[in-house]
């Protein structure tokens, strides 16, 4: 065969102090600081750093103002923060010095009601508001559609459903699209194949990939989306990840292992191994558990 | 994109009685034997279930013939033992029933060195000497070439010394080619270069993939491999696995993943997944620790 074509560079959109830490017991706002700007250093370009959502619904997000004042900011590193309304993105803009907004919203009803107690149609309503309010100010509003590759929770959204929420996306003016693989569902077939769909269907909007490797199928997930020219992933460092509202359902793919194995490709990453390998045992030091990454865990080249 | 062709059927070939228990602590010749008859019931038609090595370097695979002898075989699977030498060869034939001899050889000096205190020259003379014993006894001889991706003892096999090696085994009468990841170094884009390498020079040898997941990328190596028209993978209940003389260096692609990830892109595998999560439960059981394998703590559909 011949060796397929690969985007000659991948761009990581760190989410682990954000979508990594809510599933974990509350750190104190300075290590949640200390771990963002330590991805910042491993070379990380765009953070997920906090969410402006509800504190007694998340308590491991709580203190998003304290935590994001915390943060040495850098040049060329793009913050984000999710937010779930448009009171969230006010007070996301109040906070200032975020590069981008994140709204959210289910691809399929069940999942969306188990993550904010509200239908898709309503969750459409919170981002067009988001999206109104980052740009009034100026910010630049991404959005993740969850639940895109299946649904524990109900019918699961059709590849036809997810084009179309796609559509509606771009249509309310999202800078960019990520379909997430919220409950580890996906397969390379069913990649492929939304992918397919949605190159046929919408155009012009940037799209990012993110996997769960609930089933070991993350990393594979990324190469079948690497073949079709996806070149913006999530993840978390350590593999750290889940929702609060879906227990056992853990694990973003870890950035270290996604960032080692895109460099062993050839593909251009803009990180430092290194460095990410400190900050993911970092992270398993603040979260005090082994995390999931497995590059923390293999030997050095040399050793073993 | 169009979505690459895939084979329609896959056959997994499972070494956890044998590679995953090899690096654990000695089990009773009777648990064995119940780990690989649960494996079998499971619809897993090649085993590899014992190991005729020295006893005193490897006491977890001791007690072959016991073992072998509590095995309720059965019609359609084809069981077979990993042997070193002429002696090792000898010792399986004359215990009888099974379906293959494994021989095995390294692709770089620094591994096999490392696995069996030789060079990779002599191994080819065990080799060749295993391959005459099968085939005198009328036995298919298959041969594993482990760090045939890359060697962290030594220089790596590039990928010309590779496909020499294949070639040799060819000419020697293997019956099958399994190469092997050992210390989980391969990348998807090493996958394709080699296995087209491959296929421009060798033809006629049955291709078999052995990858670890050491650093995250067996199911991504898995997909790279089936684009490139293998039909044929080891793998190992719950993920078990690694060679007792590379510290560190654990976990085969899991059984139970891999096959869950095969069916969910349509492709025929002959399994129970039910049945093959429960034997991944057992092995846990058995070695006493949580294994690598992912299906097994992934919640049901349905539940999250």
């Amino acid at each position: 065969m011949i060796r397929p074509a690969l985007p000659a560079s991948v761009v990581i959109r760190e989410v682990g102090p954000r979508d990594g830490l809510q599933a974990e017991a509350p750190l104190p706002p300075a290590s949640r600081a200390t771990l963002i700007d330590t991805l910042a250093d491993a070379g990380l370009r765009k953070i997920e750093v906090v969410s402006f959502v509800s504190e007694t619904r998340v308590p491991a997000m709580a203190g998003a103002g304290d935590v994001w004042s915390r943060v040495r900011t850098r040049d060329g590193v793009r913050y984000s923060a999710l937010v779930p309304n448009r009171r969230g993105a006010e007070a996301a803009v109040a906070a200032g010095g975020f590069g981008a907004l994140q709204a959210f919203v289910s691809a399929s009803d069940g999942y969306n009601r188990k993550n904010v107690g509200k239908g898709v149609e309503e969750s459409m309503g919170d981002v067009a508001d988001v999206i109104a309010v980052g740009s009034a100010a100026g910010i630049p509003v991404e959005v993740s559609l969850s639940a895109a590759f299946g649904d524990p929770y109900g019918d699961p959204a059709s590849t036809a459903e997810v084009v179309r929420a796609v559509e509606r996306l771009a249509e309310l003016g999202a800078a960019g699209v990520s379909l997430g693989d919220t409950t580890g569902m996906a397969t390379p077939t069913r990649v492929w194949d939304l992918l397919a769909a949605l190159a046929e269907r919408v155009t012009g909007v940037r799209l990012n990939l993110h996997f769960h490797d609930t089933r070991g199928t993350a990393m594979a997930n990324v190469l079948a989306a690497l073949q079709a020219g996806v070149g913006e992933f999530d993840a978390s460092i350590g593999g750290m990840g889940g929702s609060p509202f879906a227990p056992g359902v853990n694990g973003n793919v870890a950035t270290e292992d996604l960032a080692a194995m895109l460099l062993g490709m050839g593909i251009e990453v803009g990180v430092d191994l290194g460095k990410l390998a400190a900050a993911a045992r970092l992270a398993g030091e603040l979260v005090g558990r082994e995390l999931p990454g497995h590059l923390g865990r293999a030997p050095a080249e040399g050793e073993a």
